[in-house]
């Protein structure tokens, strides 16, 4: 039984539009931050696993909804929970503020050779440093 | 029939990773840029029909897909089609670089009253101003 | 004798260009994430001061070196120590990695009505929420 | 005799704060996104001169005034001079709306070897790319 990785974001002044709401853009900021921030957790920071182990996990597919609108001073708890294939995992996330769900989404990515020449098997030590958060 | 909205994303340094390629929220960025410089295309700019108007179409939900990385310098030519519905409208991206799609998805968005007091029909006069580029 | 605010700021895999180092756009989001913090830890977030006090503290001047590079996986501290006017304030800036400075400046804001109907005193209460990280 | 190099930054919605004008880190990107533009133009853009010529021109300390505030829909006029040293380059800037100055500054960046051993004298051939846009 996993539990999700989890972080607070809190929308800043920066981030909101012309009626206080973030923007669209720097709440995908906040998720990307999230999945970098969970890769470091679990001891396989993306800056790292490229440089040192010659592989990746790059983006193929990311579908978001957007419920209810964030505010500059909200805390939003951003739920990570990576779903794990054989050859990908799909990060999927939900965002809530005062309990209500704010967004929430996936980024579907695949395991793939630094450089670009195919997808491969999620290395066995990355497989178990996820499942501890994983759904099952 | 109509032809698509198009504009041409040149990718900067500074959208640029350790591998040269753009990262995915700076590709995110050109997406929201290109709605907007669509909007104000057609003569209904997103800061104009929420102040004066007192209408938006918020983003409900995203999806996109991205099938190829785009690298400093690339011109990608980004393709707007909007797909109209009663009270919302969906937004279609197709990004190529060089020929080949890079990168393509959707935005759907809803018709509100700016305010958060629910949706509404699709103005008369916005409508007529996106057919031109709706596919049919 | 005052002491500085103080933030950590982990760069991130999204931040670094293609020599793994932060794009300069990047440190300036995260130096003003600081200010932003800074004013919401002292009790007057930039979104309620605008709303609910009626004024701001508009950015006027902003003043950077690069003294050192710094990369993903970072951990940034940044140091922010305001410098009380009159009718302004200067937030003065010092980041470090690993002990040697990385990159230092200062924003000049001045205190002004919403509205841009001119500058204004700094308030009482926002002066000394302000003192004990002040230099003197 | 140098003219500036010369561009044209559209404010965006997704640029704009609550109170309809632009987030300062907008600005910067507004700023990084002319150098890039600029120096693309001369034929030296920054992603070929590091991978192909081996030296880059970092960036060691940026100063920016801002004097009026821009909003979505204004069309900024961003001019670029590049100021030469021996071996160094200062991009100074000025940018109009509406012919009045919003914002100015200069960007001072050193030339250097990739790798971070030095720096050097700016290449004559860039040197001649620049002088044309010069101040003399």
């Amino acid at each position: 039984m996993g539990e999700p990785y989890e972080r607070v974001w809190t929308v800043r002044f920066s981030d909101t539009d012309p009626f206080g709401i973030a923007h669209y853009p720097r709440i995908v900021d906040a998720l990307h931050e999230t999945s970098d921030m969970f890769m470091q957790e679990i001891g396989f920071p993306f800056w790292e696993i490229s440089q040192e182990r010659g592989f990746g996990l790059p983006l193929v597919e990311m579908n978001f909804e957007f419920e209810r609108p964030v505010e500059a001073g909200d805390d939003v708890t951003v739920e990570l929970t990576p779903s794990l294939g054989t050859r990908s995992v799909r990060f999927e996330y939900v965002a809530r503020c005062d309990g209500e769900v704010a967004f929430s989404g996936y980024e579907q990515r695949v395991c793939a050779h630094q450089g670009g020449d195919g997808s491969m098997d999620l290395p066995d030590d990355l497989r178990e440093a996820m499942e501890p958060y994983a759904d099952d």
